[in-house]
């Protein structure tokens, strides 16, 4: 491909791109294929469904139209159109945009059943996880990200981490978490290892890690960064860190007792999933000009077996400690943290490669392309890059203007196509606690409602369909659609 | 006063009235002199404003106007008007909203501090407090009471309670108290016993006590009781003692090792602020029809001296325990909770004499005379009957029925006279945490937005003032005034 000058792209990993492939000692091949097959399976779900709705609109009104339409569907998209739609198909043509969003949102129901299965496996991976973690001394995760699309396959993809009770994963338009939100789940953390000593006891010495990633495109880094921030990388470095150090100050200014966290800064190029990482000094301080630069190290270490490239790992997130100028912190951060950093390090060299094999280097989409919004808790289990834009929501109130960047975001991918935006909303509950299930519906038809009023306009043309579902929190259970009022 | 039927009532407390005052033995005069002095000159405050607005709207267009109406506010409310209203009055009349608004406003924020020079009392008194409860078995109490402002002086006057950092209080239309909110707080108090072993440490035993209050009218039980339940009584019980049923299964179904909660049921008769205590059996389970009544207690102990009176209280609680049919349970609660029981029921016979002393043994304001809506985390430090309205809420999706029901309230109390409503936004931030201020500035705003969106109809007719404010979480801290975009 080329740069935004024109100029043809040279791969940050793989220089012998485009006509050699490169192949790294490190590099998981086997769960590399599963996971191409399963992200090729879950698209083609959702991009059969245009062309197979130009094939039903070009059916005309034969007499079988009806048979002829859900054989189609049937054959493609693996399942019927929703009944009563084709049969009133005579009077006013075909439906276009209720079969468009009902298929989107069979394709979804289909997309984290098959990803359900696939969680019973990572419950197994996710102990080898969990012991991981508490090895390198943390005892929970929360992960905070940018609700760009782009960014949606983070966990399962870019930096390999199986579903955990210990990870917690929000996102929000340019990395802006909620600082109180989050000092509230480290109460729960905390609370949890004190009341049941799980993952660690609370004498363990173990950390809580809150880690924020902000974006960038090394393709187009001023059209195809983060929109949030203008696409300014350094706007979007500084956001992320500075609620990082909020929330680290906040926890150790309101808490005694010498309570404290870690913290932890991951840049992404959403053209090729390489990571960087901003590696914390003695003090657990962070610097946006001290970080290890995956792709680099891909590119350092090919050709070493898998023993030196580990090494080479190890070292350069060392040596990068002893970086003078803006980047000089005060030594190097504990042992935990280093290995935590080289085993994120050496799962994204999976992810890299990845894109090499599939893509050649760089996705062909580098901007926008997602298939539907998520609002709400999002589906955790459904993990796939530019698969939604996905809008962390409580109320509209609060989540109104990350929820109006993915409508401008859809009105251009759809509404400007003739399509609708499909919207699908989704909370869980706790099973255990009584009447919360009742609770979180009436929260999902309160939510559901505030959408509808604020895109009044969109809705009454016909463009902006609802879809509401509820899961319990358990991982892996199934969604159970409800009504939206 | 009269019933509803007409008949005139008789006092369920003190029987001679109104020929003859009680006195009982238990009542602590000097306090109940000191909350008199309170009330009726922070009500004072209020209620003048109209009076003082009739004098200056009379005093027609002379020459020195501007200094006479400040001269007037200054002799009467404390302090001059805002600047530049008088002084526009010769274009199109005295500003009578505006000034009304703004002498509001300024009633609130002199009335709060007036409050807080009280709370280093109180602070004082939490102590003791403290230790009673701890002494008691409890660890933390979490109040919700219905948002009726005739409850809004229910820890200072009603409970006789002094503000501390192990009570919580919130209110919501109906008593319907936000149960995942709660389990949070629980999560909040049980880590600040095992981190800080304050007040008591994790091994102690003591527990956390979940309080709901709900309400009627002993005149006119079928008019003036609780409007979210239709003055209808036992609906206004079964809703609180559902949801305090679903906290404590939620608590222990959640949580793992024998994570368990103590509830309690106390209802209010808002005509004499006598209370009723639905006393738990020796599972902690409650019944509608197992308490014990205040205003009967008074009758049955007076006469009796101080000694005899608490013993007669303690059988009273012990008794009620052997109840049989409807209100059976299963033995007595356990001893702390007896004696907090106990203690609740001395404290209000000081305010069920008070207000015998101070009104003859009922108010004479049956229903609504609130002087204000208060917004977000209200006043903590202001708890006067009738003084405000108050919504708890974080935004007006989720509030919106709370603060319709106060709109409601206040276009007959104040809109249908012509007179405004002013509403008064405030909300606590943590000076420890880095940038909460700030964040909860903004959402003041958002909510202030919000609130003038919900009601534009009433704000372009001028009907509406809003007030922001924030506080420092430290109780007793000062109001300051923020603007609201
Ligand atoms: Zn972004
Ligand atoms: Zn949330
Ligand atoms: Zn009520
Ligand atoms: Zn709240």
């Amino acid at each position: 491909p080329q740069q935004a000058d024109g100029k043809p792209a040279v791969h940050p990993a793989c220089a012998s791109l485009p006509a050699h492939q490169c192949h790294h000692a490190l590099v998981n091949k086997t769960e590399n294929d599963r996971l191409a097959r399963f992200e090729s399976s879950i698209k083609r779900r959702f991009d059969e469904i245009v062309p197979v709705l130009k094939e039903v609109a070009a059916l005309g009104a034969s007499r079988d139209f009806t048979e002829q339409a859900n054989r189609l569907a049937e054959q493609h998209l693996g399942h019927p159109f929703p009944e009563g739609v084709l049969e009133r198909s005579w009077i006013h043509g075909v439906d276009v945009p209720t079969l468009y969003s009902s298929s989107i949102f069979s394709a979804l129901a289909a997309g984290v059943e098959q990803f359900s299965q696939r969680i019973h496996q990572e419950v197994a991976d996710a102990q080898s996880l969990d012991a991981l973690l508490v090895d390198c001394g943390f005892h929970a995760i929360n992960v905070s990200a940018c609700a760009d699309g782009r960014l949606k396959g983070l966990f399962t993809y870019i930096l390999r981490l199986p579903a955990s009770d210990l990870l917690r994963y929000s996102t929000f338009a340019g990395t802006l978490f909620d600082v109180e939100d989050d000092i509230l789940d480290w109460q729960a953390a905390e609370l949890r290892r004190f009341r049941e000593g799980y993952p660690s006891t609370s004498d363990s010495g173990t950390r809580y890690l809150k880690v924020a990633v902000y974006h960038r495109s090394s393709l187009d880094p001023m059209h195809q960064g983060c929109a949030a921030h203008q696409s300014n990388e350094k706007l979007a470095m500084e956001a992320a860190l500075e609620r990082l150090q909020q929330f680290r100050h906040g926890i150790e200014n309101a808490f005694c007792c010498g309570a404290s966290t870690d913290i932890l800064l991951i840049g992404l190029d959403t053209d090729t999933d390489a990571i960087r990482i901003h590696v914390p000094d003695s003090h657990g301080d962070l610097s946006l000009f001290r970080s290890v630069d995956n792709a680099e190290l891909y590119k350092k270490t090919l050709g070493m077996n898998a023993d030196q490239a580990r090494l080479a790992i190890y070292e350069a997130i060392a040596n990068v400690s002893d970086v003078g100028g803006w980047g000089q912190g005060d030594g190097k951060p504990h042992d935990g943290m280093r290995r935590l950093i080289a085993n994120l390090l050496i799962n994204n060299l999976s992810q890299i490669e990845y894109v090499i094999e599939n893509f050649g280097g760089w996705y062909p989409d580098r901007g926008h392309g997602e298939r539907f919004m998520s609002i709400g808790d999002g589906f955790q289990e459904l993990q796939v890059r530019n698969l939604s834009y996905y809008a962390h929501l409580d109320t509209v109130e609060e989540g109104a203007a990350d929820l109006d960047v993915g409508v401008k975001i859809f009105r251009h991918l759809n509404v400007e196509q003739g399509l609708p935006i499909p919207m699908a909303i989704n909370y869980r509950y706790d099973a255990n606690v009584p009447g919360h299930r009742e609770r979180i519906i009436i929260k999902l038809q309160r939510v559901a409602a505030a959408i509808q009023a604020r895109y009044s306009d969109l809705l009454s043309e016909g463009m902006l369909y609802l879809h509401g579902s509820v899961q319990n929190q358990k991982l892996g259970s199934p969604l159970e659609e409800v009504p939206l009022t």
